[in-house]
């Protein structure tokens, strides 16, 4: 198994195809851009048409009041065909700081406010298929401070959740868009008490 | 995360149009199927266009050696543009338990084999644009049986990492695949030992 070449972190084992002529945009819409692009292995040489859908960062707030409480939002996802139960949060604008886009999108969603945003990571979503990278920021003293206004596309509702209850709905699925339990997790770790999750099955 | 076939959760808000005249399909290669689907709101009895990628579902692969090492891959990601170190892993096939898909991708990327894998859970990998889940399943007593016989266009190297490191590479970005991360998570805090995580942002 051992590679005597292994790829350095910092260097992409493949790269672009130089011209750009067997690439194509296969869709263009005002959510993305779908991306059909030629690569070339630079360890053995061989070429492979790569999809990405190109689409915004996105980030999602951790919101928490004063009581220990999450301030969350249900709302239809249609890759699943339910309702998801998922911290607020939304597309970051071209150059935008996750902490400002995180903190206008739980004012717009809930209502609430708090505290500066402070970042807890980025990820990158799905780099197997997606360009886009996931923000977790962490808004504590969150207090409602307005009525929400949403897109008129976007039907949310608010439900307040103690942070206690948090893993045992992740365990059980209540919280089971991917994305959302990854910065939940990662929040409930960086607790001063961290993070003990049990497993039933 | 939830069991890989959970019970139907809530009614949705939000149907499908019913005689499909304005869904289209946008895209189908050998990977997905990109569609554009009219839903109608029960709230509001609005309709929209929600684009969703059509993808299999996915397994990731926590593969443990009895010295108390992780097995992981490191691999050219086109979304990212970057290798990126992750657990093994790889799409299931039609109606394949999520265990049995992970084994196979185990021992074909890595010539790794070890105990009967354990689902840890299912979450939606990102609900908002893909109809895919991923699970992530744990392999104990993992040893080298066999070389690895990939894919022709799967070019990855095998990485040993100890378990005791990995939170601080999830903190500094060095594991930076969200769903791999998410796997990670949620293991390291299912140990007995639980997680607790530092954050010098």
């Amino acid at each position: 198994m051992s590679d005597h070449n292994p790829p350095s972190p910092a260097f992409p084992s493949w790269l672009p195809e130089g011209d750009g002529a067997h690439d194509a945009t296969i869709e263009a819409n005002w959510l993305f851009r779908l991306r059909r692009a030629r690569f070339r292995s630079r360890r053995s040489d061989r070429t492979h048409d790569f999809y990405v859908m190109h689409l915004a960062d996105a980030v999602h707030v951790v919101a928490l009041t004063p009581d220990d409480c999450l301030v969350m939002v249900r709302q239809f996802r249609a890759g699943s065909g339910h309702d998801s139960l998922e911290p607020p949060g939304g597309l970051l604008e071209e150059g935008e700081d996750p902490r400002e886009a995180g903190r206008r999108e739980l004012l717009e969603e809930t209502g609430y406010a708090g505290d500066p945003a402070v970042l807890l990571g980025t990820a990158w979503s799905n780099p197997s298929i997606l360009s886009s990278r996931i923000a977790t920021i962490v808004v504590t003293n969150a207090r409602l401070v307005a009525g929400p206004s949403l897109d008129p596309n976007e039907e949310v509702s608010v439900e307040l959740v103690p942070a206690r209850d948090v893993p045992a709905m992740i365990a059980d699925g209540r919280i089971d868009h991917a994305l959302a339990v990854l910065g939940l997790l990662w929040w409930l770790a960086s607790r001063p008490e961290g993070l003990k999750m049990t497993n039933d099955r």
